[in-house]
C-alpha cells in the first residue's frame, strides 16, 4: 500500500486523481492529499482531497509524488526543488493510454486516458502527455514538456525541454524544437523551432 | 428491460445504434425502433431496426428516447415537442468514453466512443459529444449543442445553446461561445463568440 | 497457429509489431519475421523479429502478409506485386480500435489502436488507417491509402487510390479526393480535390 501526493490543487490535480485513483486502488495504493499554497483550491470542489500544506514546505519522504500543475516552467523549478530534497516522482501511465515496451518513459512523467507512446519514443521526467495526445516513433520529448490535449509529435521528432504545446498543436516528421518554446493551440510545425520562440498558425511562424 | 426509441433514422441513428446497442444488452435493455419521416432511411441499410412512424405523430410512453439528429436547431426544437408531450431522453455515455464523475451531464445526452468528460464540467441536455471529442475540466455545454469528431473545448470554456462545432474545431481556454454559433471544421477559437456568429480558420474569424 | 510476415522493416513494421502480436498471440498466432531490403533496420532496434530476406525474392506460400511501409504507392506496388506471386495479406484491426460492424474493410488494411470506422463506410485493400483517425460515415477510402494520425474523413467522404493524408488532415462532408493526392498536415479540405494534386493549409489550397 503506497500512499501518492500531488503536487498542486488545481484542474490538473482534480483530473490526475480522477484518472489515476482507480488504477492506483487496483494495487491497494492511493493519493493521500495534495501539497498547494493554500487547501482552497480543492475545498471549492467539496475537497475530494486532503491539503496537505504548501510545496515549499514539504520534506519528502518516502511517499511517491505526481505532478499536478501544467506550466512547463513550474513543473521543472518545483520538481528539481522537491528532488533535490529527496522527494521522488511517481510514473502515471493510465490504463486507456497505449505506450509502446520499447518506449523509455522518465520518471514523473504521467500519460492520460487516451494518449499513446510510440515505438522507440522517449518521454522525459516529469512530461505530461494529456488525452489523445501522441509521441510518435523514434520521437524524444524532453523534461517537464505539456502536450495539452489533442497534440501529434509525429515520427523523429526532438522536443527539447519545458516545451508547451497547446491543443492540437502538431510538428511534421524529424522537426526540432528548442527548450522552453511555446507552440500554440491548433499549430502545424513544419521546421525547426529555436530555444524559448513562441509559435503559432498553420504553417507555424514566429510570435515572439 | 428497457426499450428505448431512435428520434431519426440517419447516419447518426446508426451509428448511435451500433455505439449502444451491445451495451444497453447487459441489463437486457434495446433499441425497439425509430421514429423519421419516412422509413426509407434505415430501409436503404438493410433496416436494422423497425420504422415506428413519424416524430410528430408520437405520443411518448415510458419507453425513453436517444435523440439521433446532429442539427443543434432540430434537436432543440424536436426534443421540446417530444418532452412537452411527456416524454424523456436517455443518457447515453459509451463505455469506451471517459467520463468524470465529477462532470454533469443532462437528460439526454450522449458521449461517443472515445468522447471525454473532465472534471467538473457541464455538458447541457441533448448535447451530442462525438468521437475523440472533450469537454474540458470546468467547461460548460449548453443545451442540444452538436460537437463533431475531434473538437477540443479546452478548460473553462463556456458554450451556450444549439452550438454546432465541426470536426476539429477547438476554442482556447475560457473563452465564451454565444448560443446558436456555428463553429467550422479545424477552426482554432481564440476570443467571445457573439450568437449566431459563424466562425472558421485559424484563428477563428467571422464568415457571417 | 498462423505465421504472419511483415512487409517492410522500418518504423511502421515496429509499430505493427507491437500493435497486433499480443492480440494475434490470443489465437495462437505471430510474426514470423519481416522482408525489407537488408536486417539492418530492425536489428539497429535489437532485431525484435527475424529478416526474412527481400521482399523482391519472396515466394508467397500460405503465410499472409502485413503491408508495414506508409508510402501509397510504394504499399500499391508492393501489395500487388506479392499479390500477383499469390500472396494474400491480413486484414488487422486492433481491439482498442472501433470498427462498425456494418463497415466494410478490404484485404490488407490495417486499423491501429483508436482508429474508427463508422456505420457503411467502406475501407479498401492495404489501407493503412492510423491512431485516432476516422472512416466517417457512408465514406470510402480506396485502396493502398495512408491515414496518418488524427485524421477525421467525416459522412459521405469519398477518396480514391493511393492518397496520402497527413497528421490531423480533415476532409468536410462529402467532398470527393481523386487517385494519388497528397493532403498535407493541419489541412482542412473543403472541396473536391483532383487526382494527383497536393494539397495543404485550411481551407485547403493547391501547392503542386
Amino acid at each position: 500500500m503506497t500512499d501518492h501526493i500531488l503536487i498542486g490543487g488545481g484542474a490538473l490535480a482534480r483530473e490526475m486523481l480522477e484518472w489515476f485513483a482507480p488504477q492506483l486502488a487496483l494495487s491497494g495504493d492511493r493519493f493521500v492529499g495534495y501539497l498547494d499554497d493554500t487547501g482552497e483550491a480543492m475545498a471549492a470542489f467539496g475537497a475530494p482531497l486532503p491539503w496537505l500544506g504548501a510545496i515549499q514546505d514539504h520534506t519528502p519522504d518516502d511517499r511517491p509524488l505526481a505532478m499536478a500543475i501544467a506550466d512547463p516552467g513550474a513543473r521543472a523549478t518545483l520538481g528539481a526543488a522537491l528532488t533535490d530534497r529527496g522527494g521522488r516522482f511517481a510514473r502515471l501511465l493510465h490504463d486507456r493510454a497505449w505506450i509502446s515496451a520499447g518506449a523509455r518513459i522518465g520518471e514523473g512523467a504521467v500519460f492520460a486516458p487516451f494518449a499513446y507512446a510510440a515505438n522507440a519514443s522517449t518521454t522525459g521526467e516529469l512530461a505530461q502527455i494529456n488525452t489523445f495526445s501522441a509521441v510518435g516513433h523514434d520521437a524524444s520529448v524532453g523534461a517537464a514538456c505539456c502536450l495539452s490535449s489533442q497534440v501529434d509529435l509525429t515520427g523523429g521528432v526532438k522536443v527539447g525541454d519545458r516545451v508547451f504545446f497547446g491543443s492540437g498543436a502538431r510538428v511534421l516528421p524529424g522537426v526540432e524544437i528548442g527548450d522552453d518554446a511555446r507552440i500554440g493551440a491548433g499549430s502545424v510545425v513544419v521546421r525547426a523551432v529555436p530555444p524559448r520562440a513562441v509559435m503559432y498558425a498553420q504553417p507555424a511562424r514566429r510570435l515572439s
